[in-house]
């Protein structure tokens, strides 16, 4: 039996949490019951683009490929159902590094009641990680796109901004004394149930932060046909960032890979949402189009390496 | 505007064909109307491991790749509905090649009736592509998968073999003076209406001939708990394969990529699928376990280098 087959046989082993699953790994596909409507992405992490082995366990590198795709799983507001999941292995990447891998994917799928039931593993001159997520909802209604901002409403974030990008930068100057910082980085967390929360509550536009601020905001001024409104002072810095980096608020808006959600929502709602998600309200959706950052004197202000964003 | 979001926006804009499709991409998700149950797979193909970009062209890489994930649709017996693509892409890659490769991707697609409903592009240090397919049936009993074999029924394939194999030894000597065998390699169709029809017939087990016949009708076989056996002087050697090779039946036993699809059924079902396929019989299924292949003597045969399949 092959490293290859090894690593197939363990895939088809795990367990199954969403309770959807007729067939599961092992046939020419899984079977899965559906109704309502299923929420579907796909993402991809690959050696060198999306992260290093050289700073990442196999563990850090199976958890965030599966991080990635049911974070956008959760700025629909979807229930999260199913993975699945497809490797590259390179020859240098042995079998007890494969299962490392599957077995952190699984552990994050199994803390977010998702069954992987269904994979692809294939040699590949470099490490990389497809994983395709599903979702469910009763009704499309149900669901939250980036499309709804409407003027006037109000623009939130579930949490601090920042941190995963000094993890970042503590990583590639080789520091690892902010364990807290580079753990953003390493593990982050798709938050599922805060999603979901928010999408009851009635927000009117949702995106996972996975670009940076400026960059997600910018996607969701332009799926809605509005302008987005920042205030720069309030965005939340991550605890430890500014010890890291000379300017943190450029970081909180630019840095990539935090995974707070992003979303707008009716003045009249804002209220509504405090007992389930804890929104830190950061602007203010008008007119227009595009993404503007508002500093202290109401100024728009220009960030260094904002344009090539 | 940056190459890869030049590749995102067409990706962003192709059609609308399985009619399910309520949010299509440029959202974190794709939402797609539910019913019943569905089929999904996940395939993945890489560059200098199930093809070589020196001789398959960018259209010839998205063809395959969209023709393996559907092949796998085609073989649970299952309506095509959507596909997710996920696309490495290393610099040398340029923004024609990948758009000729999407485009071919689309070409097979919207032949099939499916719609590309998602997609992520990503830099990467070589070339691959997965697709991750999903197909919809009524219930789960419509589905057909590998396991359902029993002894006393009739094995049978819709097409010849060999073609493919053929095909690849033809592009690895840098002949190409047989169109046809190269054109199977390179161009695979996925047999989705003749699954169809095979699931609609009522056969008992199905699985699509990616690896070839011997591995493939062994992974039935392991599925199944029974005993394939398969009478080699029956296989159906694709045209021109005997000009290529020395010993074509070896060939048409363990050649990959045919994507012809291998089922069996109970014998007095056999007559009823005439009309919608042209079922060639090629062995009975019986108790025990594994793959044998018989001479026409009766004999069982070891083919070299089919231990290591």
């Amino acid at each position: 039996m092959g490293e290859l087959d090894l690593i197939r046989s363990f895939v088809a082993g795990l367990g199954e949490r969403s309770g959807r699953i007729v067939r599961g790994p092992g046939d020419d596909a899984a079977v899965v019951r559906a109704e309502g409507v299923a929420a579907i992405t796909t993402d991809t992490v690959v050696d060198g683009v999306h992260f290093r082995r050289s700073n990442h366990s196999p563990a850090d590198i199976g958890w965030k490929a599966m991080a990635t795709a049911l974070s956008d799983i959760a700025a629909m507001g979807a229930i999260p159902g199913e993975a699945y999941v497809a490797l590259g292995m390179p020859d240098d990447f042995g079998a007890d590094a494969a299962r490392e891998l599957v077995a952190a994917m699984d552990e994050l799928a199994a803390l977010c009641e998702v069954t992987i039931a269904g994979g692809d593993v294939t040699a590949a001159p470099v490490l990389f990680a497809t994983v395709t997520a599903m979702g469910w909802a009763d009704d499309a209604d149900a669901l939250v796109g980036r499309d709804g901002a409407r003027p006037g409403d109000l623009i939130g974030v579930t949490g601090t901004l920042g941190a995963a990008a000094a993890g970042l930068q503590l990583l590639e100057r080789g520091v690892s004394d902010s364990y807290e910082l580079i753990a953003r980085h390493r593990r982050p967390w798709p938050l599922l149930s805060a999603g979901r929360a928010l999408a009851a509550a009635g927000v009117s536009a949702m995106i996972d932060l996975s670009d940076g601020l400026a960059t997600d905001a910018r996607h969701l001024a332009e799926s809605s046909g509005v302008a987005l409104h920042v205030r720069l002072d309030d965005l939340p810095i991550a605890a430890g960032v500014r010890d890291v980096v000379g300017d943190p608020v450029e970081l909180a808006a630019t840095g990539g890979d935090d995974y707070e959600l992003l979303f707008t929502c009716a003045p009249e709602r804002a209220d509504a949402m405090q007992p389930a998600v804890m929104p830190i309200w950061i602007g203010q959706v008008r007119e227009g189009s595009g993404l503007e950052l508002i500093d202290g004197a109401g100024r728009a202000v220009e960030l260094a390496g904002f344009e090539h964003l």
